[in-house]
């Protein structure tokens, strides 16, 4: 199979490149980049020096995308949105991993993105990449549109009490998030004098991701509800940790029923809840580098209510490792080909 | 004025000998140790070195206590109730940085800290030592038993909905707490090889600090509701910061208004919210070291919630600091004497 | 191919797991531990949830081991010494990676490691695995002996200089090396409270690698020279660092030439020297996770010295994917075989 | 005493107000900004909020600098030696906390610093603040000149060494610096996600502190000989550690009489030689915050060699609080005025 890459200098970009690099049946074909185009790609990604010996291609050549059979944008938001229907011109597959095409009604995009979207029949064409819940959907699509990290993170974990109509009032999600997941940002506040050891909410509400998670958890659901999500920087540069504060209560044996029910078979999800032993609940550190969610719960007995707890890799599935799921799905290769990579502990 | 500690040898005794070395009243006694006894403190705190000279004192010369002004009680928690009422003995202040004395209900030992409290009598002597709230009470006490360190941050956050009978559903408290926060615990899940990089909930629901928690919002408020409370590690060894998702809503103004009225005058207590600037809201980063703590609020207006974010060195205003803030008090100092210390940064 | 692991609960136990679990020819039939017996692996190492079902075997079930082609193991120095002998009645390979059969004369192990030698014949049989200058001696070796870390990453860093005997006087080795080097090992000091922040020799003097490293240097070189090795510890877990000062000058194209002319085919190996570039130096963030050892240098032209870094996983590249590239050699695969692991960044 | 600052927004300049706002004897007068010119200072720092209520002056208004007793010089290599003859103008004492006069012959700074000096006349005025090397001259300057962080830490670890004549050929320096030591310096290599866990030579040679160091050891030596100087960045903030590979050898009794001697009596210096005890050899760590350096070694039977260890605050002892320590001493205050801030530990 043959992949394009667009915009490939960023982390996701690299990631791409890490695992797609191992994949049994992917032939990398062209990385485009504008502010690279001519550099080797180990010059901007030195850790894949001796593993990628190939260069950055210029968007000029853009058309030289034909040959592909998929192509994973990873431009950034606001310009992926400019770039997709130059590619849907050659009629290639593509997976786009901005927050352009995620969500379904183009207005919502003036609200929280700060744009028109010139494009919304473009918008109907796109599937939302969560190949647990949407595989039937993915595995027909031409586009698929790759959630956001907490996004995915939230939706897997709330997935068996939406669809069983439990949540009917606001939820909270606490968010604790890796630092990779804001890019290669380039501000005195991102230096690392400035963040190691810092641990505060850089958007206590009103994140991106929320509309997002109330669109597909409603869509599930059925039901109207809202989402509270306040996003944290803690101390990390991979992984994501998302606490989750539910006004339902449920007995534990319960609970463990609707996850085994709706996640039992899926590769990539693991049910972590062990008081008593050592790996307890989620924590991202035991799945650096690998394709899984971690989801655990606890009940609170005396508030009746639950907290679930979910962990991933905000550049695997959370990004890269999910757009890869989602390509296997839609070409009909197992859906875990190439992604059966362990974490790498203890880092 | 004559200070002596009882259990000198965790991180709480250390922190207080490092702020009490500089008070200008203070004159350190007798620093008492089971473990260490006849040592040098500065071979159990080495940080101490060129500092203070002087050794540990066996607990066998209790007695020597006698001549001592205040004695501070960093004993662990169901040590320090056995240890407490033989101090009591020889007549002198005590201020207990424990939870054995925090809670007012006997009761609620037994469930909350799997004991029989046998001195219901001696716990209605303490005074819960939040100056910002309870400074008349602290004035005049004998006895003041120190908060926890998330306890004080989310009572400080919420007083002012509290005292205004704002507060009617659950509260939720995610806390993300360093490591210094569960003292020099020896088990293989508290090594550097698996703790570094660790992001996880320790105590998703029923911490032990919510029932103090509830207990004085609710006197303070003289209404009843619940407060969740999920604790989390987050790979640093100092400071907290705690994320409270209120069932409430007003304009910024007032919330401003409400901050102001009530904390307007507190040496101790700022105020952070500005999010086009450089630090726009609470972050432990910028307190470390000292006795600050530092509150700060959005306003959710699609969901209709306040979302409030406090942090404080759990060390410092969570522990040892505020204990001597509290000592100042009861001796009629300033209230900030030996305590202006500046925060360190970066670190 | 059939392999077992004796000693499979520690770090390097659960890294050969990680990289033999996706080892196209390999096939995991034991993993012994003494005191995981029964337990899954899973239990200990849970980020192998998901993808290793297996449970521990108890070494009292040491004779299943006769079905194995090959056995890695992982024991402790000094625990080792009296396993191997054990194993070696079953007729199996083995690849130890402890330090007990790593030095040629019995008599050192007093000197270094406190113990007396009982089998020096073993000792003769054991060949020293660095693949890329003993690869003929390990194809033909029925045991192989694996490296520590910063022996091996010293070791091929000197390599070229030692083989020209251009070494001459003391080798200064300068060590920074993540925790996980040391194990799960439970003492105050590793906890993360006292080891977060932490910059310190532990051992700046007298290790037990240079001895390895002088043999083996001395042997390459038929000449006679100290090295002089200082280990710090550096707030890292995972990788090593190691600052290698040389006394004895070249200009910088005749050192790339050694090094291209030494190494130029080694698949593991990459030299790292772009002072103007992105990836200057040696640095093991930008190889973790893989079997790279990246190698530098840079020429004090004032001083007339060079100064040598190199960078290595020491899990990988230092341990585990070390022994499994011997095992591909002793074995006749190809030497990457299930090894081409790209390292992942950033973490 | 009335100090001004120019150049105070960057760590030192931030540093210095850390320390100079608790310091009994100092009014803080101005503090000159270009970019930050009538903003508050907490809002640069704001840390210092509800410390330090100025705020910024503007350069224009230097000669307001001519009621100050003092400055501090905070400004960038380079930019100093610029503004330094403006400042002399209004006969202030002046201490300078850049590279630009530390040098004592102007051919040098061709070489290192890449400008031409164009006042060598000022640079004889200067004298290099070492207080527990040259506190007589210190005394008696009106210009000191502040030593950088990895210089004074050298130099003090090796005096007794020089003074004693017992240093004859190279001196390596292998030093481990926290990023802080670079400034708030904006490239996509300084930020977290760029430097977490990153441990890399950034200067393996030919480094800016050596000719400061060879200068006044040669000096105090009377002898020549050479320093290689290493400089590596560790995943800290704060803190350096400098490990120095001495060839000459000695037993321990003469190295511990020797830094009696010569250093017994200094407040800000502490031997730490322990290897069986819980503080073993330097570690920043335990000193961060205050201005303490910690001196520590080990001797090498075999090789015959020294291995030294010394650690500081490069913010503290290494720039701002020695500069503090020299103004005490220049306006015949104790030494340790206002500096006897403990360390903050643990963090």
């Amino acid at each position: 199979m043959k992949v394009s890459i667009v915009g490939g200098s960023g982390y996701t970009g690299g990631e791409l490149l890490r695992i797609l690099s191992i994949h049994p049946r992917v032939e990398i074909q062209h990385v485009f980049s504008r502010s690279n185009a001519g550099k080797y790609i180990h010059d901007v990604h030195p850790f894949l020096k001796g593993i990628i010996k190939m260069k950055f291609t210029s968007l000029d050549n853009l058309n030289l995308i034909k040959n592909s059979d998929v192509v994973f944008s990873c431009l950034p938001h606001g310009v992926s949105k400019e770039m997709i229907p130059k590619i849907i011109d050659y009629n290639v597959k593509i997976i786009d991993l901005s927050g352009d095409f995620r969500l379904k009604e183009a207005s919502l995009y003036k609200r929280w993105y700060h744009f028109e979207h010139k494009n919304p029949e473009i918008l109907a064409k796109f599937v939302y990449g969560i190949p647990e819940i949407f595989k039937e959907e993915i595995s027909k699509a031409k586009y698929v549109s790759v959630p956001g990290c907490i996004a995915i993170a939230s939706i897997l974990a709330l997935y068996p009490f939406a669809k069983r109509g439990l949540i009917k009032n606001t939820v909270y999600i606490d968010a604790k998030v890796g630092s990779s997941g804001s890019g290669k940002n380039l501000k005195i506040s991102s230096i690392f004098s400035e963040r190691f050891n810092s641990i505060k909410a850089y958007k206590p509400a009103m994140h991106r991701h929320s509309p997002e998670i109330e669109t597909y958890l409603q869509l599930i659901s059925n039901k109207k509800f809202n989402v509270l999500l306040a996003a944290h920087t803690v101390n990390i540069v991979r992984g994501i940790l998302a606490t989750i504060y539910l006004d339902h209560y449920e007995e534990l044996p319960q609970i463990w029923k609707y996850y085994r029910e709706d996640f039992g078979n899926e590769k990539f999800i693991r049910i972590i809840r062990n008081p008593r032993g050592y790996y307890k609940y989620p924590d991202p550190k035991f799945l650096l580098g690998s394709n899984f969610v971690d989801i655990g719960f606890e009940i609170d007995e005396i508030n009746r209510k639950i907290v679930l707890m979910v962990a991933l890799d905000n550049l695997v599935k959370g990004a890269s490792g999910n757009a890869i799921q989602c390509m296997n799905i839609m070409f009909g290769l197992n859906e875990d080909e190439g992604l059966n990579i362990p974490p790498i502990y203890p880092i």
